[in-house]
């Protein structure tokens, strides 16, 4: 029946592009079920699955009170409750120079469909976009769906995973529809300096296109610098900014999100523009209302104390996860994390013995040492693996333990 | 700056789509603020804002449940938890004459995602889908963002709103993707027999096409016909089938839906179809874990009366509808309503002194009466009005001795 045909002749370009999810779900798949040892996942950026990262009582009881007034059964607006906007609205005014209004806010199903949107809103015909290499596999996937063309430029792991300028301004032309950047950063775990996002924004401007600053991790920075938003360079370039309650609420599976034109000079508010950002809106499912009706709370009534307590945790995490790796000699981290709950690791194979690439590698270890990690082919760097550190110290010591004995099983005699 | 320019240059063609959120907003900005009458709206289909249609218990002890066991904060799988997958597959399943297994069901963000995924699936260049005249306009506003082109068929309202099956042969060409039922009816209110649903089924194997099944307001029926599911007629025509809890349950703001391949000869079952799906979920924000956690509960403890209670007071309020309308001589109701929350009455303009259409009417009924109804045109139908009536008893009077008033001071002398 030829209906069914149809359901491949779109865009299949989609078919090549790996996914984390897909990569990881093989990677599992690959464990030896007999393996007496209890799967460790430093794969996934969900650390939910710790006790020890796990969200404020703030959270849960906002919703719940929200659920249990009975008041927000019913539809909310498409583009998000009018309070939540506002709400989101001042929690990220209080970083900028300026004031946001609800009118910039369209609030999301979670962060990845803030993506989808953004990338929604900018397709057209010969569309290109610039990416992060290493990035977030999401956006390529988008870009596919969307029929918009992927450009690389490099993230620089010897100066702190910075963006490669030069190769930013040789990369764009006139159908240059945007520069995504994540920051804090994912995969990376580095966080940008004030100087270096001036810099991209004044790169972007000199290329005429918008920033889509992609700052799902928000706030959750443990090193030298501290979290600039991007929005602060915003009346150099239009910046479409892009959040969550996910990674700094430890809610990932509440589905909250952010799509915000953080934009001082107006130039997202042509009446085409919000026309079309609107109508797109209607045909999306966003978040159900009680959760929305629950933001302002979440927002105005956490306390800087649980914050604190998760950057500890992180920062704990995230030396541990170095210590170990100094011990591991086929693997060296040529940057340490400063925020996020990523790091990207360098995989010397001139060390080892019978482990051909990245994938080899995760795969061999997975099936011997039921420990998943993820292969840096999938985000873009091959040879290159992710660790999530956002995990409790335990797993996290076992698990990168058990990588130093499959180092020693496999190293070159 | 260009960049901003780019924000227009996507399918233009979303502009000329009407949507029935945004035209309810302009009528009832167009309410005066002086008029001491309270605003009724029998325009938006969201019984929540009204007492007699309430949500039953179950539901929000569930949700409430799962939120509180602290297990469902994380990442659900994009296509959905598999415990929600397997509910939905086997509440599903009661009204078919084969079993549905969780790798069926893919999990949405409300029945307007399902939508979305329907059109994104089935999008490719040249694409023609079939649409219901009256109909519901997130179809055609998806199908312009994809660029699918839309013809349009006719319901007959002489034949209880049944699909004009001669027109839809005609309409179809090798192009055509889908053919799009909505059953129970909206606009229209209207509930197709068994037998028409096989007729239905057959023109679509003979004109080579899939079946969407639109089911947001399945089981809603209180007149001659029951609910009968497409999926019945899986065997002769492949079924997609979008539903939602939405309606049924009354948490419209819940956003849960579903989208089934309702397919027993396993058409959509090709390895490339499943994985471009699952790969386009992935870029999709689903529903909250939390929520999806007590969609099994919700679908397996619901108290029958629960239902039969909803049904009587649709029931009632629909005929409160049609009594009153009976009064009004220039609106007539071609069939009686036997399902979902809407109806669609003709508009007899010849009867009125200064009313140009249906857009007028309703325009200058919100100014004059403070109630807001919806014009035809926004569901394709020009000089016909559509009435909400799941509304409380007291409203609907009141709205509806409004509109007679209305009529009595517009009437052709």
């Amino acid at each position: 029946m030829e209906s069914n045909g149809n359901m491949n002749h779109g865009v299949d370009n989609t078919a090549s592009t790996i996914t984390i999810k897909g990569i990881l779900s093989l990677l599992t798949q690959s464990v030896n079920e007999k393996d007496e040892k209890r799967l460790i996942s430093l794969g996934m950026g969900d650390p939910t699955a710790h006790s020890c990262f796990h969200t404020t009582h703030v959270a849960p009881e906002a919703v719940v009170d929200a659920l249990q007034s009975d008041k927000f059964n019913g539809y909310a607006p498409t583009v998000g409750l009018p309070q939540t906007r506002r709400a989101i609205a001042e929690y990220l005014s209080r970083d900028l120079p300026y004031k946001l209004t609800s009118d910039d806010v369209f609030v999301t199903s979670g962060c990845t469909q803030a993506i989808d949107v953004a990338m929604a809103m900018l397709a057209c015909p010969g569309a290109n976009i610039l990416l992060p290499r290493p990035g977030f596999p999401i956006y390529e996937l988008c870009a596919a769906f969307r029929q918009i063309e992927v450009r690389h430029f490099d993230l620089l792991p010897q100066k702190g995973w910075e963006v490669d300028l030069d190769g930013i301004e040789s990369l764009a032309d006139q159908n240059t529809v945007a520069l995504v950047i994540i920051n804090p950063g994912n995969p990376c775990g580095n966080v940008y300096s004030y100087q270096h996002l001036e810099k991209i924004a004044e790169t972007a401007n000199k290329i005429k296109t918008l920033v889509i600053a992609d700052e799902v991790y928000g706030h959750l920075t443990f090193g030298g610098n501290p979290f600039v938003p991007m929005g602060i360079f915003g009346s150099i370039v239009p910046v479409l900014t892009l959040g969550s309650l996910s990674k700094r609420w430890i809610v990932p599976g509440w589905r909250l999100g952010w799509f915000v034109t953080t934009d001082p000079c107006g130039m997202f508010r042509k009446p085409k523009v919000i026309e079309r950002m609107k109508k797109y809106f209607d045909i999306l499912g966003g978040p159900a209302t009680f959760i929305q009706a629950a933001v302002p709370s979440v927002l105005q009534q956490t306390d800087e104390s649980f914050f604190k307590k998760t950057l500890n945790t992180l920062k704990q995490a995230s030396e541990i996860c170095c210590d170990r790796i100094k011990e591991i000699p086929c693997i060296s981290c040529p940057h340490k994390p400063e925020g996020s709950m990523a790091v990207m690791l360098k995989l010397n194979l001139s060390l080892l013995d019978d482990i051909s690439d990245d994938i080899d590698f995760c795969f061999k270890l997975a099936k011997e040492e039921s420990v998943i990690i993820l292969p840096g082919t999938a985000v873009g760097l091959k040879n290159w693996i992710r660790i999530t550190f956002a995990v409790d110290p335990y797993s996290l010591e076992e698990g990168l333990g058990r990588i130093k004995s499959f180092y020693h099983r496999h190293a070159m005699q």
